[in-house]
């Protein structure tokens, strides 16, 4: 199976249901004097304009694994978990100072602009852009939320996947305030750096739709269990691959300026590493580079060359080939039908293949 | 019937609630590394030392006005509500700036503290403490939801009862965003100050949590149509009583600093009226006065006074009066118990008799 053509195929069918959503709010949002249209308009361009959809898809293929039959509706009932990912993402935004998204400008950088021409913005324009931005989020969470209540699956399933689904939300929350914690304060053990990858990634986009999925297809205890083992360490290996590719990746690969990782101070388990195996130089260089705001070209080669020399890179290749054979290892006692179990190992594969 | 006696009285009943569904998440988040706790236990703080449960107590008086008999389930199902109060109030705390709520400093405020001794905070500690207050809203966001979810009702009455919470959430959102355009636009006219007041205030505080109540009670349709008919006038009479204190209270009364409305440049039905009636020299005072940071006792009393002159005051008090009657006239026409009516008119003539 090749799992990109399979992304890509699922796109086509779940697009068009996100913009329907989306374009219901516009049509809405008219209603209520416009002000938040142009806002809106942009959510839509933004989620439309790039991603992979992998939440939405696991959780097609996890209610498909189960044995569900009911197409039509999972894939309408799917456009809520990447709402909630928009919702996520624009507040992560703002969190991370980022401009663009998917090529497109953040919610809160378009009202920085927009705030500069209000009479009584004085040197507030960044602030506003934040305000926007939060409500925003809150915004699309709430019609993420909405999706799932609208759906048709029966109303005992959906209070189920619920449950789920504000734990996802309540964990990834608590992974990205242990993020920012460990950014700024520029130390990090292994173990909580594998925490974070546990809860920001690993169970928020793997484990989480796989179970909403498996919920609404009427499936429970064992087989949740089983989907856990198979995720959480499927999902670390994602974050650390994004982690190789956030230092050693092109701009093109990344979508975001080369080296941006080391400039924002990112504490990942290649830093951590390195940190631990430097001599007393090299510690202080990585100290010195993380987190230097203009740090030039041949710093940044510079601190790739510690960070191969120090055999964090060979550790957290390492780290990431035996996370999917693990996961792997767990797909066969998942009670999944033939084609979901594929899905899963390829996505497995994909992990350890996505190159730097 | 006294209401605020009778709010006092319900406090004493879900306080211990929201206490113990707080006390939960902290435990559980110690099992997270603990790096969350801190933020739970200033979350637990902040709700427990003030708010006058308002909105949970429309909610269990929604419940029983539809003839709904299970009062411990209300009770513990009606902490949602205040939590999502929370979570949004956590949002705006940033948005407005502000350093305290119920007298406890805020999740932004304290965050941005802490933030100032970590290594690589640079000038980033304020951006850090907003971070983290945006996540820490959202965690309690997810958590607000989750009462609702576990809640002992029908799944049936949870899902349509979910419905109507994301539509308060969205709505208060919006009415967010409208107010903080128009706040530094420095501009609005009275129906977008009306239309605020309707989504900001009356939707969320009055129609809503009533609704809550009333679905999980298992009524539908017309009544909550009626609701909605007392509910709107009477929300938008308190957000008018707000304003009054907000220009005229005192810091005892209103626990904010004496013309912090005026600081923040807030457009009130009272600015928007004072600009339209005032001749060319109090507009431009008006105008020049309002969201002026370093206002002084003077100018707070100089901008009293054109607000009484050109009859903004007067015409916003009449304008509570009338909304109160509106309200007060559709109180027969719900098909509400007899306690459930006494609560409503109790709460219609507080609205009107709130005091400067």
């Amino acid at each position: 199976m090749d799992v990109k053509k399979d992304l890509k195929e699922f796109r086509k069918k779940i697009d068009p249901e996100i913009e329907k959503v989306l374009d219901e709010m516009i049509e809405a949002s008219k209603k209520e004097g416009k002000i938040i249209t142009d806002s809106l308009e942009q959510v839509k361009k933004i989620t439309l304009s790039g991603g992979k959809r992998l939440r939405p898809a696991l959780m097609y293929w996890g209610y498909k694994g189960v044995g569900g039959k009911r197409e039509k509706e999972i894939i309408k009932t799917s456009v809520s978990i990447e709402l909630i990912h928009i919702f996520l993402l624009i507040h992560d935004d703002i969190i991370d100072n980022d401009s663009k998204r998917h090529g497109v400008e953040t919610i809160h950088k378009k009202y920085e602009k927009t705030g500069k021409f209000f009479p009584g913005i004085g040197n507030n324009a960044k602030h506003f852009g934040n305000s926007m931005g939060i409500i925003v989020g809150d915004i699309v969470g709430a019609i993420g939320n909405r999706v799932i209540y609208n759906s048709d699956f029966p109303p005992s399933l959906i209070v189920e996947a619920l449950k789920k689904l504000q734990g996802i939300v309540a964990t990834v929350a608590i992974g990205e305030a242990q993020d920012v914690i460990t950014e700024y304060r520029r130390k990090a053990l292994e173990k909580e750096v594998m925490d974070i990858y546990k809860n920001k990634t690993a169970k928020y986009t793997i484990e989480g739709p796989l179970h909403l999925g498996a919920i609404l297809g009427g499936a429970g205890g064992k087989i949740l269990e089983e989907i856990t083992k198979f995720s959480v360490p499927i999902g670390v290996a994602f974050q650390i691959q994004d982690d190789i590719l956030g230092i050693f990746g092109s701009e093109k690969k990344i979508g975001k300026p080369v080296g941006s990782d080391i400039r924002e101070g990112k504490q990942t388990i290649l830093v951590v590493k390195a940190l631990e195996n430097a001599d007393e130089n090299r510690r202080k260089r990585l100290e010195k580079l993380l987190g230097k705001e203009n740090i030039t070209g041949d710093e940044i080669r510079e601190f790739r060359k510690i960070i191969i020399d120090t055999g964090a890179l060979d550790y957290a290749k390492e780290k990431t080939q035996e996370l999917v054979e693990e996961g792997k290892s767990h797909i066969e006692k998942i009670e999944f039908d033939k084609r979901a179990k594929n899905f899963l190992s390829a996505i497995a594969d994909y992990m350890a293949k996505r190159d730097i």
